[in-house]
């Protein structure tokens, strides 16, 4: 019998879905589980993109230009203008997701061998597409001390390789929720103009921020316009996961016209997906206004509640809709499975991602969950209380 | 400024798209362009699939599970059963489109510098995503002279290596329309067991089978159950190119089960694609009825007028919707972009794709064109018209 490749070996499984099977048998059980694990918002998509996929009438749904349909970048253009990012129609591609973006992206800068420097803890799926495109990542640690916040520049440059090809970064930060500062991301120019690397910067939670923080995007850094690529999604912008639509922007037109041959191997972006999310930058800005409240008082209650609790601690992050804290246990893989599989309060219970699964430092996350907080301020509030009774009877709790 | 990365320079440039500035430019001029060069059909996607979409009622539009919706692939599996081939829901993974299902396939099977036999010419993309995943192509050659029928088992040992690990056949064929029958596959098999490759089968066409022939998939070959891999789309069967909605199917668990880490890495193909793919199953079999009809119908005047003109040469091919006809041409690259860029007749001029893109048999193709008979017969009667003058007119010509 043929053998699968090595490749495949290396890929890792989702750091969250190998729960799944736990969390589909307590609800088997008849226990409530409370999705804290995913990055999967409740808010309805915008009612400007379903009317837009309800009345579609092309007669034949044929691919669309692979670089996206053009009536759509140009309104992604004017949207970037008013987010303060200046690009043209042709600085776009428009991708299936923000996932399609990062692996064009790093096929298209990076070869097999060459080196990829990501601040841990990092999202999961930066791991899987490096692996996919045979690229290393070499993580530089951030810590829950100083709330995720970048790593020194020495930190970086201890890890610089002849085979360093670029950074990456995801601001706000999935897992942590960090927004980093202006002054940050200059850093992070100064390291790349220094060592001619890439710059790549995943902004798709760019509208979620809070405590009338300001989000500051990589296209804005100056002396870096040809390092900088930016990845994009409507996913968590409209609550439009399922769309598969993002792009990649970028003023280096020798990366966007490598990308260019990549999109058009898989020859089109999905059109009924494309067609809503052009109608979603219709979007009303009160959308976003309710959002930013709404999450807000979701991200209080978890880190107020994680506060409260003996031997836990959390971060109070700025952005995005995650915050990784630490918690009085022993293994965040196995409290993350037995609260699934041997506890219950009042037949409900909570799913966390472990941290773990978001380092690539050996070792790193063990007292560590994300804690996605997508659901309403009710369900985030009930959700705290179970964690607090589950943290009391965890045979695994390291603050007696 | 940091470099692109190699395998970004050895992607091609798709064969077909490096010609549109030509065509776009004899449109401006106001010249009439048949496109007879990409495998977009112009029948309407079935109104089951449009109903769907129209009555799309989710408040948010989810990721879906990143094997797809179960009732999907439920609907799937019976579907496939009407095919006469049997498999569990289990044995199959939604993809965006074929062309992802052809990356996973490659990544999921096979290392970076191992091999992979088709038979030329082939499907552009399949040279791309090999190039993008490290593999290697081994060409081995099909002639217009047989009809482009499978080379046969002398011709693939001469190739087979030690890195040898796949063999890939698009069946019925694009770019040459023919239909592999049973006999032929079951070579094939006598070659992957012998030397334990993989067998991968595109069969995007299945539908499209003239002349009272039927279609035969690698899946009812006996005794390579572990090696088969089907890949599927709904892109060309319901004239859905648009959806980005196509699938892996498989009984080989270990393959199936490193897919799905590639496909949980992109967390889930499109929703609007897969509720309307969901739905196109419901097509009522007239519909298929009339397609093959007038389908029949264009490939009869392309077949038919090519073997009238002086030179030229067309086999009559018993699937899909393409042919390569050979042209009394010294250079079909030439030709293409000559038909277009300095020619027209009666203010019209015909797109072809040229044949030697197909190959991966350095010159081959020169003299051979793919037409895609993807319009309606009175403009592939057009077309073949112009054609006619062209090659009379073409500084080129090969024959006096």
């Amino acid at each position: 019998m043929p053998k699968i490749s090595e490749k495949g070996r290396l890929m890792p499984e989702s750091p969250i879905r190998k729960l799944v099977p736990f969390a589909d048998a307590a609800k088997k059980r008849g226990t409530k589980v409370y999705h804290l694990n995913i990055g999967q918002p409740d808010i309805p998509t915008p009612q400007v993109a379903m009317d837009a996929i309800h009345h579609y009438d092309e007669k034949v749904v044929a691919y669309s230009h692979s670089a996206g349909n053009l009536s759509y970048r140009e309104k992604l253009a004017q949207y970037y203008d008013k987010c303060n990012i200046h690009v043209a129609p042709d600085n776009i591609i428009v991708t299936t997701g923000g996932s399609e973006a990062i692996l064009f992206v790093l096929q298209s800068c990076l070869d097999p061998g060459d080196e990829i420097i990501i601040p841990d803890p990092s999202y999961a799926n930066y791991l899987s597409f490096s692996i996919s495109a045979g690229v290393k990542v070499v993580p530089v640690l951030s810590t829950i001390e100083t709330g995720f916040a970048l790593p020194s520049i020495e930190e970086f440059e201890k890890v610089i390789t002849p085979k360093t090809k670029a950074i990456m970064v995801c601001n706000p930060n999935n897992p942590t929720g960090y927004l980093y500062s202006q002054h940050e991301l200059e850093r992070l120019r100064d390291i790349a103009v220094k060592n001619d690397l890439f710059i790549f910067a995943d902004e798709v939670y760019r509208e979620f921020c809070y405590d009338g923080n300001t989000f500051f995007s990589i296209m804005n850094l100056e002396g870096v316009e040809q390092h900088a690529i930016l990845i994009d999604s409507v996913s968590k912008r409209y609550s439009a996961c399922g769309f598969r639509v993002g792009c990649v922007v970028s003023k280096n037109k020798e990366v966007m016209s490598t990308i260019m041959k990549f999109a058009q191997a898989r020859l089109s972006p999905p059109s009924f997906g494309q067609a809503a999310a052009e109608a979603a930058l219709n979007t009303p800005s009160e959308y976003f206004d309710e959002l930013i409240k709404e999450y807000t008082l979701r991200r209080d209650i978890v880190v107020e509640s994680i506060n409260k609790m003996e031997g836990a601690f959390c971060p109070n992050p700025k952005g995005a809709f995650y915050v990784v804290a630490r918690l009085p246990i022993d293994d965040s893989d196995k409290f993350c499975k037995w609260i699934l599989e041997d506890f219950e309060y009042e037949h409900s219970t909570v799913m966390f991602a472990p941290a773990s699964g978001f380092y690539s430092t050996k070792g790193c996350g063990k007292d560590e969950v994300r804690i996605s907080y997508v659901l309403k301020a009710e369900d985030m509030k009930r959700s705290m209380e179970i964690l607090v009774v589950a943290l009391k009877q965890y045979p695994g709790r390291t603050v007696k």
